[in-house]
């Protein structure tokens, strides 16, 4: 087998043309084969094996710099620089990461889990070049989804005036991740169509010959037309305008076209954009066939195509999906918003039902946002649907246009709390830390997936300003639902199991978790109280009361940052209300970034476990015992 | 004065052309007279004068909607919309709001401080009407500047794509707060200078009738460059390609023009781009040649156009440039990064003096901070300039690019704290609570312009990751300067002033407001020490220890959100050190948006003044000397 010869990029370099197409059909097989144990995303790499061949074939990895945008695109990129052995590993906890990560090689020289990031860094990578008077190339691979992301353009705008050499390549596969939505997805369908123009230049250019030779304003004039024929022959006239020299479209399975084409792009001066059309899935069939479904997916048996399925309990994300289309059956205001998320956040059922009240912005989390609030002011019910992840690149849209308007948006926050194996670049932990500070905002979560759907319920009834439900990337715990939807009090919460010794207030699955600590604890005689703290702002003022009477031990536990998150407001509360001597202790996630493997894992590395929950019980309750008994307790001077 | 006799747009039908310009120059005389006094954005909106006019005069608000792209160019609007006698209060306390404010007409539709979101909200306003079935029109009004942030792309893009039925009125005034930059910009000046185009298009079109009939191919390809005559004739290709009809460029400062197009325009189906062409400043000589200056500012002499200057000592912003020169000149790895505020952040001389070193990127912050991501990443050391209101554009490229990767990426960011007259919109109050709970990061805010320098240095020397240094939008307190740059130790906090019956555990300005607290309490017989906590992250632990040891009533104190600041984070190091017994006492910012007036004002709104942190000094003290007079403390149990 070629592959098994290829330890580095340059070990490319001695193959002809026939053996590098080989091994392109070996990588296939490869990724095929493996992905169909481990998961990962597909269908994103078969589209770009030629690609990223003729990408190493032809530049000097890592001297040259190899951006990709999005790094769940790289797996080629790491089977040709010296990981193909750890493939079986992929996503998995302490194995092979599912994107660009610099701790595993050399050659991995920007790292990204959100779009939209590589013109930035190309830009930046370039300036640095420059300013240390080097002379390595800058490559950044980008596809048409990530770029009608607004950090692209603001790239794609500061490179074409600052006249860079880099090389954008622009990975056109018609969709992404869903099919791409926006004017710029439509200007480059027409370019794909207009191929057949390029070979007729030189036809216009002698139609123009012929032209009768007319003095003056009209022979001046015929120079102009002449001069327009780079609107008539250069397709990418939109990048041309914006101040690069546009090669494409090329078919980028074709790796000699491919190679013909970079090597032609390297002679020029500034930037250069070359538009390679690819399809997702290439080279198997049922991911051709269905790129949605096999973007990013779990095990697979490689015959039927069939995608293996876990059993048990819906996961939150369907049960959000369902109880939209509920909901939005009774009232009319309501419309879904999805960053280029329809399947990934349980909106395709939706889209079928509603289509008129579905709106797909691409990804474009801040336009998205923002239109939100316009439409909420105009007395809609926005639901934006969009991942914790990427919600934070709306941050200042949700500070800036919604919660200081105080429009009644609804946002359904989903992949709250850890990921799994998609890891550091997408877990869902900041979330409750950046938009529990913002004012008129109102966050809750659910411990069941019937919990869920009251909120969701909660959220469209409520006329109060913005409201955030955020919901885990898991399957519900198989809780029974309520044929009828009820509105739950803003600001309550609910003792889910009572007892005397010690208190946990704990956010959406950490509910579960205390439940059976609770069972654990009871075999030991300590009678703990177990309470589901499912609004996060505003927090139940009257049962924090209460607690600070009983001066009991009091346990937080989130599934989020420990600093600035839920535990850290009950401190803030019992603080701003003059209660200095209840002991609290807050759990949650501790201030680094978690890497990939199941949440299970991730839930252990950081503690928030059954066991350590116990434990944190214990040590307060010990603490606690020998010091109340030697001595009466503070009173708190001014609650 | 005709401008007396108007208190609504529609008072604006009966008047004929020659009123609308005697209007126009009776508005111009009104904000030049008016803000010489006030202060405020008085160059943005001398430019839109007439096209304000001309866009109420032919629109029916607030049944259409006039968007404003930041609401600082809308003082002709709210002139229009009978506010004239409100403007003597422009920007003060209790004042007429100095951006569009929906609580002052029901003309003002849409508030903006941040730039870029018109056309999400565009967007938003026509889904929401097409899906009720209504008919009104839909105007944005938003900057060549504007443009390049991306989220204007991303609406442009969705926008283009939807068809929708509404006016981007592009408001080209070349510059829009600084000089613009990108290559939009280039394409924009190009299309300027093409007018000529337009008007020889039938000329153009003679000539290829000209074109001797020929059969077959050559005959369709004559016809294919017939079409392509819209490159040619038609200026705005680049917003045609994205589905936009393209009207322009036009005079902005023609009453007469401005009618005829929007007339024209109103008849087109789908989104219309009306190119308009002004000059800020419009009619002030002095603001006409340098627009700068004159974007926004204070009070000044009308005859003389000389700007009023405070005296006392200098901004923080000021001190920043100055250092940052002295630092760059001694580390050829510094390189100063600005979204279009080369001058509110100070930085106009660093650009004299390192033209190559200062990056100017438009209004474009998070493709700012990824790009110095991988500036950093190439061993350049990038100070990022931004405001604080505007790094919030920028949050998920500060997790997601800079913290994650643990880059040496430093942060100067100004405007931190409550930031006066502009208000609500642009208030830096949530940086500490955003950033705080962001792995790696570290963050600093001096006591004074001196210690500013020294936490510069500290910056630039630190090769730890990402570092920032918040300060102020006021005058420093004349503190001398040493003439030796230090690094200071990462993470220490400093006594300034001993004391042993309180601690008041103080964040940049406050320090100073402690100091005179303790100055008052100490005439009381209260010994208050405070302390420099010039670490917001890391906290300083051995201080933190110690102060658990000693048990006095602690008191932190900060001009930011009071919910997942800084004292938050001192509750949560308590509590997870296991010391459940120091009364601690948060202030800060509350819950809500502050609105526009003076700084002392805003923070007297609040309470964070000397005389609210001398009485919860005393409560604290009343409190705790009554509770620990009857019995021993109890003691942390696993500190």
């Amino acid at each position: 087998m070629l592959l098994d010869r290829i330890t580095q990029p340059s070990d490319l370099k001695s193959l002809d043309l026939a053996q590098l197409e080989q091994l392109a059909q070996e990588i296939r097989e490869f990724l095929i084969t493996t992905l169909s144990s481990t998961g990962g995303h597909l269908a994103p790499n078969l589209g770009v094996v030629e690609l990223t061949l003729a990408l190493h074939y032809l530049f000097d990895s890592p001297n040259d710099k190899l951006i990709f945008d999005v790094g769940h695109q790289a797996y080629v990129h790491k089977l040709l620089t010296g990981r193909k052995d750890r493939f079986p590993t992929l996503r998995k906890y302490k194995g092979l990461c599912g994107f660009v990560k610099r701790s595993e090689s050399e050659h991995d020289v920007w790292e990204a889990g959100h779009s939209s990031t590589s013109l930035s860094a190309a830009m930046g990578m370039a300036a640095a070049r420059d300013l240390q008077g080097k002379k390595n190339k800058v490559v950044a691979l980008i596809g048409d989804g990530a770029l009608t992301g607004g950090m692209a353009f603001e790239a794609l705008n500061h490179i074409g005036h600052e006249k860079k050499n880099l090389t954008v390549v622009l990975n056109d596969n018609e969709m992404s991740i869903a099919p791409n939505v926006g004017a710029l997805h439509n200007y480059l369908c027409k370019v794909r169509s207009d191929k057949t123009y390029i070979k007729t230049k030189e036809e216009v250019e002698s139609l123009l010959k012929k032209v009768p030779a007319i003095g003056g304003t009209l022979a001046a004039w015929a120079e102009k037309v002449k001069d327009s024929l780079k609107y008539l022959v250069v397709s990418g006239v939109l990048f041309e305008e914006l101040g690069y020299t546009y090669f494409g479209p090329i078919d980028g399975h074709n790796l000699s076209s491919l190679l013909e084409t970079f090597r032609q792009a390297e002679k020029v001066e500034g930037p250069v954009l070359v538009h390679v059309v690819t399809t997702k899935g290439k080279g198997y069939a049922p991911a051709e066939a269905d790129s949605h479904t096999w973007h990013g997916l779990g095990a697979y048996k490689i015959e039927s195509g069939q995608v293996v399925k876990s059993a048990g309990p819906p996961m939150y994300t369907e049960v959000f999906g369902k109880t939209l289309i509920e909901l939005a059956e009774r009232d009319e205001r309501i419309v879904a918003v999805t960053p280029a998320m329809p399947s990934g956040s349980g909106l395709i059922k939706f889209a079928e039902k509603f289509p008129n009240r579905m709106i797909d912005v691409g990804i474009a989390e801040q336009h998205a946002a923002t239109m939100c609030a316009a439409m909420a002011m105009e007395g809609m019910k926005p639901v934006f649907a969009v991942y914790s992840t990427f919600l934070q690149r709306a941050y200042d849209q949700v500070v800036h246009d919604i919660a200081r308007q105080n429009l009644n948006v609804v946002f359904a926050i989903d992949r709250a709390g850890f990921v799994g194996p998609d890891g550091e670049t997408h877990h869902g932990v900041y979330d409750i830390a950046y938009l529990r500070h913002v004012p008129n905002m109102t966050i809750m979560m659910p411990m069941d997936e019937n919990e869920l759907r009251h909120m969701l319920y909660t959220a469209v009834q409520y006329d109060g300003g913005p409201i955030a439900v955020r919901y885990p990337r898991i399957q519900g715990t198989g809780a029974p639902w309520n044929d009828e939807l009820r509105a739950l009090p803003i600001g309550r919460w609910e003792t889910v199991r009572d007892g005397g010794d010690a208190v946990v207030l704990a956010v959406g699955p950490m509910v579960q978790l205390a439940l059976e600590t609770a069972e654990k604890l009871a075999a030991e005689g300590v009678s703990l109280r177990v309470v589901n703290a499912r609004f996060l702002k505003p927090l139940d003022a009257a049962m924090l009361s209460a607690l600070a009477d009983e001066r009991l031990p009091i346990v937080t536990i989130e599934e989020g940052a420990a600093a600035g998150g839920f535990g850290g407001a009950v401190l803030e509360w019992m603080s701003g209300h003059g209660v200095y001597d209840v002991p609290i202790r807050v759990m949650g996630v501790p201030d680094a970034f978690i890497e990939h493997g199941s949440i299970q894992e991730q839930r252990a590395e950081v503690g928030l476990t059954s066991d350590r929950l116990a434990e944190t019980v214990r040590t307060m309750r010990a603490g606690v015992q020998a010091t109340y008994a030697a001595k009466p307790l503070m009173t708190g001077t001014n609650k």
